[in-house]
């Protein structure tokens, strides 16, 4: 097999996949271990190991990239990519969760060539449960609540998921290089320690938004009765998976971060229904609960 | 770093990703080297490169599993995986396109463990296009049609989606193991050459069902103007995107299959336009042009 790759000089973008450092594709490492600089993005996803495993593994350093930098420091990050070869590691697929199309966007304004090197994220890698991905709607976003801003928005996009039959996956918040409000009003770059959204605090402000619209006498898309999926380190061999009411997920117990959140669609393909039972929580069967969405 | 995954026999499905032999993640190809067996999946997508290179590039014999094998005889598939590392290869993620379910519950109830090796599949790697992941609705599949069964019944899908401002993602006919009619009825195994849609094929069946939809005085979903993008051989290094209207798919050219095909959902947002003025054809900007979807 003769490959191409060695032709031209260009922009990588790498995804790693979801697990450690061997999730990426062996033409991934060829391109990592030949570049001239290498930089990891780091504020949308994380796997379960950290720079250091990555830079053993690869056999090279590393250059950490946040969000910051990239959006502000683009061009450094292209610099040379037009006479050597520059690669951008994105947890994930490199198109995933979050785009990077505006380092694509910027590279092909200054003539440099790009090259996407694909690999499994979230929005494909939660197929893993059962539940068919073509049965998916829009994605949405579930933020941390402060005291002052809780926003509810994303749920209409729940509930325009489950009219149409669609599940509805919910990425949840990652914090990374937070500043306290006073570091931030003192212009001190002091950084918190990142915080990961679990399974539980999503479902537990998914609650409350239920109660607030009961409260305001709408009717609410979802009860607590409705059948969720929680997920954690997907790709990971300590992955886990519940299946379970919402009111399960505020309390089930899925461990370290990443985790994710299906809203399931009302109504479940039996084969759905027979993954989802590997899963349930507790351990038995999601058939003999009173759980919303079983009706198929 | 230390693998645990040297210590259970069990059953892997093992995603190939989308371009050639080298598209593998490191731990799927560790995974492939050491099992008794493993069988190659042929029946929902296709790579690049065939069978022997896939060997040639592991080292080692691959067993070909057809839907009909796999429906029919999971069970020799299955054997011995209690006692030994059978590996099951799907282009793509496992859990991608089709799902491989029936398998995993198979196992699952013989006793046998199973893991998942995740990579990329076409359902996150179409954003590469620039549209966001997060904003594609329901995909659907367009089949080819004969002179007796033209179904249309997933334009009602395009539609919801398009009131909803999501984008489709079109999955195009794949034919393997095809019988002629003759060849059936006589009960011979004797099959046609493969046959892969290609995205004018399926922009020519979405124009006949448009103009059927006006004949029977209908208001269809979209229209020859309407924004499209077509995409072959994703993540391989001769892959091919090209944005246009609807009219213009029925004849641009993008090689070799696999072809897939997205109906943008009504309203792009500024940056997903100027991803995919990178890819507009013929050669001028898409917003210098009439097409139904740039309205932001």
């Amino acid at each position: 097999m003769v490959s191409l790759l060695l032709t031209f000089e260009m922009l990588y973008l790498i995804g790693l996949g979801l697990g450690d450092a061997k999730d990426i594709t062996v033409k991934g490492l060829e391109v990592v271990r030949r570049c001239s600089r290498v930089y990891l993005e780091t504020y949308t996803s994380i796997l379960t190991v950290g720079k250091e495993a990555l830079e053993e593994f690869y056999g090279r350093k590393l250059i950490l990239a946040d969000r910051e930098e990239v959006e502000q420091e683009a061009d450094n990050i292209l610099k040379d990519a037009d006479i050597s070869d520059i690669g951008f590691l994105v947890v994930g697929d490199p198109f995933g969760a979050t785009t990077h199309s505006d380092l694509v966007l910027r590279a092909t304004k200054l003539g440099i060539p790009y090259r996407v090197i694909h690999n499994a994220s979230i929005m494909n890698a939660v197929g893993c449960c059962g539940l068919q991905l073509y049965k998916f709607g829009e994605t949405v976003s579930i933020v941390f609540w402060t005291d002052t801003w809780r926003p509810e928005s994303f749920f209409d996009k729940v509930k325009k998921n489950r009219q149409n039959g669609m599940h509805t996956l919910c990425l949840l918040d990652i914090k990374v290089k937070e500043q306290s409000l006073e570091n931030l009003m003192k212009g001190r770059k002091i950084y918190e320690p990142p915080r990961y959204m679990s399974v539980n605090q999503a479902a537990q402000q998914l609650m409350e938004i239920v109660q607030n619209q009961r409260i305001r006498g709408e009717e609410p898309a979802i009860t607590e009765e409705t059948l969720c999926v929680g997920l954690a380190r997907v790709g990971a061999e300590d992955q886990k998976i519940a299946a379970g009411t919402l009111q399960q997920m505020c309390t089930v117990d899925l461990g370290e971060p990443l985790h994710s959140l299906i809203i399931t669609g009302g109504s479940i393909h039996p084969l759905e229904l027979e993954m989802l039972n590997l899963f349930s929580v507790p351990k038995n069967s999601l058939e003999s609960q009173s759980i919303d969405g079983l009706g198929t």
